[in-house]
């Protein structure tokens, strides 16, 4: 019989994701059959993928399995749709893992029977991808997942003890013909590849897997640290880092953390262009003012000491003048939003991009001043200048700039009547205003 | 053309490895016909390395195409002998690299032609060796070697673009039909793994290359945080780690210290048994005082806070007792050498073993000492203690416990006589004696 680890202490319940196959069938006998498992509430969840003529009988199969062993068991019907950019199989793993996520309440651990030679596959897979270590870590045997955590007990355990163990208890199980739970890159692998390696090199997979596991010591290593200079590069505006602190790292490093951070602003990956494009362009101390680099939507800019990264948007058009009645929420052509609440400007206002040579009085002050330099002394950005909506009565006097600049008149009327004007950002510019708050 | 990267500054001469393969063919003549190369004092060296019947009509070809190109060759005829524990392709790259160091002076650069999928066998081999990302890191570009410095500037070039190369300008060269170069695991990879892997990944060793690169960047980040670690663990004694100090870091950091530390300390490789049993047996706080983890004539030991490592020496045998006349170095049983220099004990000494209960007085001091309170009080390590030579006269007086503690007789009589009384160590600890002053 193959040895488990223990389960942590926290663990409410275990949702077996059970396919009927041999490694899904050996893992849910042995927790079965061990008290420490059995007693967590150990529940089974078969996915009908709705894809084989085969199906029906396969859940037929699993209710048999659980029947027996006084397992309850749940039949998810899933529909999987092909879409593009995303094969079947992929597809179908996703469709199953939205299934076992919709079954799980807080503290459930799904367990998956993952062994060793998937772990091994995937190793191989990822550095086909050209990945670094924290992708040739491969698997980990714990993961946060949907309420939850998702289990691999399995990983160290070679497939042949489980089939020992299978047929040691006489157990059942199907043989799937379709591979549909192995996309088709990892079937290759499994039939061709993997022989060839084990022929050469009988504990192959072994091998690969121990490889994967001191990547991933590594990995988590290299995130300890990276974690660490990170917080010596943030600035108090989350959607910037300190180009000063940024230098002081080696370069390998830097990079690490410019895709941890952007990660962190839910941004796509950087690509390694954008890595070298940052490096050569943004990052040096003659760098352009205004230097940047886009990729998927995203962009990272140069200003000034700081190093930002937002959402791509499109500056508000040239001329770009429209009649706003405060009453309701104004949608401006950038994605921003502008709204009143509390109370509304007793006439239409209008709202409109920067043509230059503005001018505003703010509260307390006597004269108006350059918009451009009121910007300027606010430290705005450039780019957020372009997307910043100016307010002016129908008399063509400027209000307002956004909410970042007030001017006497509309502020104090705001304070007299207690409402609040905000430009709503699009994006982790929400998150920076609740991060601020 | 494939591109090369620029030499450093300070190379002084380039040594090309010729076997007169395609691979250091396109290489010789890339680097030949580039003044930027050829003005650096350019040679090759062929290794006839005497296995095979063709050899000797590779020499000549190797020596029509320096002809024709003006290059000086030199052939190295080397001896493969079939080392126990060594294959003959390991025993051939052996003396290959041996005969390229001995033709190296002070700043040579050796060229050999390493490329692309190499590199990528590399990667794949030392993953089936469940190597960790320092191995993951495949070869570097440069290295240290002999005196001067080891470059492979064709890692990241497709052989494909050798051979485009070498047909676009009409080279000849030879198809070696034993692949002496590659040792038996590489072959197999090379005509076996690499096609079936390029045939469903068309770019797969371009792909693991790349896994190779970004291991290695990972690899020297965690040296660069290794080193600063390290040294944050050290004692005035370079034989010993705090254990204090190294219980502060991850475990995982800790395992990557103790190798390098071990490294340095020139001690074997420290198996993965080993680290474990460190962890659990000579670290923790309540750790057995005298536990110890032994190796290939290495041996790990904890005592008070501290964690030596040293080769191991068998103690000195119980009872051994001889006669010493001073005016020769006396060669222990451990391997240690006893030595007098500048002047010579009038009479025989006896040198011998601890037998316990033995008693000396220290100059200045009117009354004799438990010699076993005096070695704790100074801080010798249980077992330093057994390999200690005390030296008595034969009357049987102790005169001294190695040159640890030197009784007041002794002391006197070498003071007066400016001789010096020396405990040679074996291995490491006369590193440590060196360093100390």
């Amino acid at each position: 019989m193959f040895v488990l680890p223990p389960l942590p202490a926290d663990a409410s319940s275990l949702l077996i994701g059970f396919s009927g196959g041999l490694d899904s069938t050996a893992l849910l006998h042995r927790l079965r059959h061990d008290r420490a498992f059995r007693d967590h509430d150990l529940r089974a969840m078969h996915v009908h993928h709705g894809l084989q003529p085969a199906a029906d009988d396969w859940v037929a199969h699993c209710q048999r399995v659980c029947d027996a062993w006084e397992i309850p068991l749940a039949v998810a019907r899933v529909e999987v749709s092909h879409h593009a950019g995303q094969g079947l199989e992929a597809a179908a793993r996703h469709a199953r893992y939205a299934a076992f996520a919709g079954a799980m309440t807080s503290g459930t651990v799904l367990v998956t029977a993952h062994h060793l030679q998937d772990q091994a596959e995937t190793f191989l897979l990822r550095a086909l991808r050209a990945s670094g270590v924290d992708g040739l870590g491969a698997m980990r045997d714990w993961r946060p997942f949907a309420k939850g955590w998702h289990w691999r007990p399995l990983l160290e355990i070679p497939r042949a003890a489980l089939e020992n163990h299978a047929r040691q208890h006489g157990l059942d199980w199907i043989e799937d013909p379709s591979n549909l739970h192995a996309a088709h890159d990892r079937n290759f692998l499994r039939q061709q590849v993997m022989p060839l390696l084990e022929q050469h090199w009988p504990h192959a997979s072994a091998a690969l897997a121990r490889s994967a596991a001191l990547a991933r010591e590594s990995a988590g290593l290299l995130d300890q640290e990276d974690a660490h200079a990170l917080a010596m590069t943030r600035t108090l505006d989350p959607s910037a880092l300190s180009v000063t602190a940024l230098l002081a790292l080696p370069p390998a490093r830097r990079a690490r953390l410019l895709r941890r951070w952007l990660d962190e602003r839910a941004l796509p990956p950087l690509p390694a262009e954008g890595v070298r494009r940052i490096e050569r362009d943004l990052l040096p101390a003659v760098a352009d003012d205004e230097a940047e680099f886009a990729w998927q939507g995203a962009i990272v800019r140069r200003w000034r000491d700081l190093l930002h990264a937002s959402p791509a948007q499109a500056p508000l058009p040239a001329g770009w003048d429209v009649e706003w009645d405060t009453r309701s929420p104004l949608r401006l052509p950038t994605g921003d939003v502008l709204v009143m609440e509390g109370a509304h400007w007793p006439a239409p206002l209008r709202v409109g991009a920067r043509r230059g040579g503005e001018r505003l009085r703010l509260p307390g002050r006597s004269h108006t001043h350059s918009l451009k330099k009121l910007l300027q002394a606010e430290g705005i950005p450039p780019w957020e200048r372009l997307l910043l909506p100016l307010l002016r009565d129908t008399d063509g006097e400027l209000l307002a700039a956004g909410d970042l600049l007030l001017g006497a008149r509309l502020d104090a009327w705001l304070r007299q009547s207690g409402a609040t004007l905000r430009w709503q950002r699009t994006g982790p510019t929400v998150e920076r205003l609740n991060a601020a708050r």
